[in-house]
């Protein structure tokens, strides 16, 4: 765990480290209240497709969460992503799947090719978050505390198998993704899922069908699950979804502060 | 607007009222904080099917609504509910209807003569819930007050044409009910509505099938609207939508103290 760089804003401290995974430098991210100093409740952010560890998302999220929950907050770059690759390629990737979100791309959905990369990165990225939240716990103001997990699109893709097995994580909010006819691996991993989900969904997302979502929700095992469908696209979740995240990590995490 | 009953429960004082509408005694019940002198928001609340006025839910939301965000709250009798009909007659009611919503029911979901039955109630209750709004702005306490609505199950089949034709409602929160094929005054209904709406629904309600509550989702004409599925039958809305639509009111209506 090797701090490069920090930054604080308005009381939230931003800190970024790498770890090394089975040789891999991973790169990461950590905001927590300044002043933070014991165990506290941990949100992991998976971001999507083409974004990064420190996209803005994330991070006005993380920032009012550290804020307001007393939270501490971590993403990392998934394979292939952020610090992982070059500029040149990540401005390529943003325009490839920005023009797929908007129902631009050739074919407009996920083809073979895709789904097989994204199934490899997933191999790599699950045991990436297990090391990741080994080095956070390890930290004196994270600790053992409560874990949840955030991440839609691609940060489900992940965030669901990650989750299965990881029995640190308390609850989690997904979206953005369905279940494809014949994705079994995604599905049992879905299945062995029991812990609350809140899960959003855009009822006219070019790359993630209702249908595929309404299947993805019903195979999560979890008791308490609640699905929010809102008009609009892959990039138009509203922000009123923000507020009641927050308000499912707190019934669930408590509060840092 | 006659006066019968008061009575005040920590700070929140509930008062029950009858008015006439086309010669018909319509039994009414508000909510609003015991001191409440000007303006402020008011929610009508349309109960279920079998349930009356001051059905518990009802009446806690109500109370919670007063004292948290000193809203009034109004409840009125549906045609042929609460002290519309005898006692007996209730008990009946309310033994059809539960094992209905149960799946218990002969044929478990609605037939023709209940869906008549239904209309029938529907035609009648919408002007009775317009002058119920018009005695109720007429109250110093209330006056004109941003509006909102309440009303799921038997609530949203009554609410959804009420609202529609309704300008001074602000926003509604229905649920637990769809759009069958071939309703089509129902359907048209929906689609003049425009003001946001959060829509709740329960993926296994032997009442209300998942397939016909996305088409009513879809029928609406709102640009907000959000529709939030739960696991479990028609009676099992968890606790948290109730927290939920609190929200949802504060965020359109603003709050009354």
């Amino acid at each position: 765990m090797q701090f490069t760089k920090e930054k604080v804003d308005k009381g939230v401290v931003e800190r970024e480290f790498d770890i090394e995974v089975s040789g891999e430098r991973v790169p990461a991210v950590i905001w927590a209240p300044q002043d933070a100093s014991g165990p506290r409740p941990l949100v992991l952010m998976g971001h999507g497709g083409s974004q990064h560890k420190k996209t803005p998302g994330i991070r006005a999220r993380a920032n009012i969460y550290a804020r307001e929950l007393g939270y501490a907050v971590a993403a990392i770059d998934a394979p292939g992503h952020g610090d992982r690759i070059s500029r040149d390629e990540a401005e390529r990737l943003s325009q490839e799947v920005g023009a797929r979100v908007r129902g631009q791309g050739p074919g407009g959905g996920m083809d073979e090719a895709r789904l097989k990369a994204m199934a490899e990165r997933t191999r790599q990225a699950v045991p990436e978050w297990a090391a990741t939240l080994d080095a956070l716990q390890s930290l004196a103001y994270v600790g053992e505390g409560p874990v949840g997990y955030w991440g839609v699109s691609m940060g489900t893709a992940i965030g669901v198998p990650f989750v299965a097995d990881e029995p640190r994580i308390r609850c989690a909010v997904f979206g953005l993704a369905g279940l494809r006819p014949g994705a079994r691996e995604f599905e049992a991993a879905a299945k062995r899922i029991e812990i609350p989900i809140e899960f959003a969904f855009q009822r006219t997302d070019p790359v993630a069908p209702l249908e595929h979502g309404l299947t993805l929700f019903d195979a999560f095992g979890s008791k308490e699950k609640s699905m929010h469908i809102n008009p609009g696209g892959h990039l138009e979740i509203p922000r009123y979804e923000g507020d009641s995240w927050q308000r499912f990590y707190e019934r669930h995490l408590g509060r840092g502060n």
